[in-house]
């Protein structure tokens, strides 16, 4: 993938560096809505694509697409490539792999965040289905094996976390352009402007 | 339930309010695989315990048992109870009522966290799977409607970024007591420690 040709994010004035979403080791119906979770968590907190390597799932481009189309703003859903391949174009453009992982560097107790941001790189955030191969966890895959807490929890709530603290929150107020659809906040009830 | 009977939080110490998540709607088979991980989110991110209201699922309160006997802590899994009656008993003891929802205040851009803080109250957090009666909006029911941002996600994401600010960070660095298996974070690898 060149990332030149990638969209721009919504966000990208407040952060230099770009997150893309690698999502290895999806099972087609056995994974689809945990994946579908990991993939809007990535556009809802600043993310600027998904990738589906090594898998198609032609219903869950679907469901994100449409989403995009309705909620507003830049993200793209790639699959159907695979995890070297795009593990190799990423790092050959000067980006940096960030493995999410319970058994990394703890992102509370260590510095890894702040090595992360200070890396610069365009991230692209390896976020595992099953089991990954041990090669993820080396360098020559990853710069980095961040864990959020060394509990077992949810690779979703993972990922949502590190977003969260990597754009220092901004992520949650940032608006989304073209959106058809938009919440208006509520201490009660719901209220939406239709555009 | 008996506030005064559930179980110790093992991060009692730094926060006076303990949390309890309440997951509503949830359809066995469908919705298992998404709720045992806001379950185990609820776990690993400081809360005391889970209440599947309205439903039982045998096999996922096994799943949740056998990760807290493996990993250490006390956190409590209750099932078949009303959502009423946990509301009602909640409120009773003088609870707090806190409402998971997309059209809620946002966590980022209102004061709503730190009034849910001032509250003093423990807190128990609805988490609904499927669309949520609207009563849950009122306040019959809850205190504070929340959002995490406003765009639609993933309650599991919404569960964990709340609990990571509202414990601010801290609970990413507890220890679990009585753990069988603990990870020990690391730059490369795997690590564990067996017990």
């Amino acid at each position: 993938m060149n990332l030149k040709q990638s969209p721009k994010i919504h966000n990208q004035e407040r952060r230099d560096q770009k997150i893309v979403v690698l999502r290895w080791g999806h099972r087609i119906h056995r994974d689809s809505r945990l994946t579908s979770h990991v993939a809007l968590t990535a556009r809802a907190l600043g993310c600027s694509g998904f990738i589906l390597s090594d898998s198609e799932d032609k219903k869950l481009k679907e469901t994100i697409e449409k989403v995009t189309r309705t909620w507003g703003g830049n993200f793209f859903f790639q699959m159907g490539t695979t995890w070297k391949s795009n593990i190799n174009n990423w790092k050959a453009q000067g980006g940096v792999i960030v493995h999410l992982t319970a058994y990394g560097e703890n992102i509370q107790t260590s510095d890894v965040l702040n090595r992360i941001k200070a890396s610069k790189g365009d991230i692209l955030i390896i976020v595992g289905s099953q089991k990954v191969p041990k090669i993820f966890y080396t360098n020559e895959v990853s710069d980095f094996n961040i864990s959020i807490g060394n509990q077992p929890h949810s690779e979703c709530s993972a990922l949502a976390i590190f977003l969260d603290r990597f754009f220092e929150g901004n992520e949650l107020s940032s608006s989304f352009q073209k959106a058809k659809i938009k919440i208006i906040p509520q201490k009660r009830g719901k209220k939406t402007l239709i555009q």
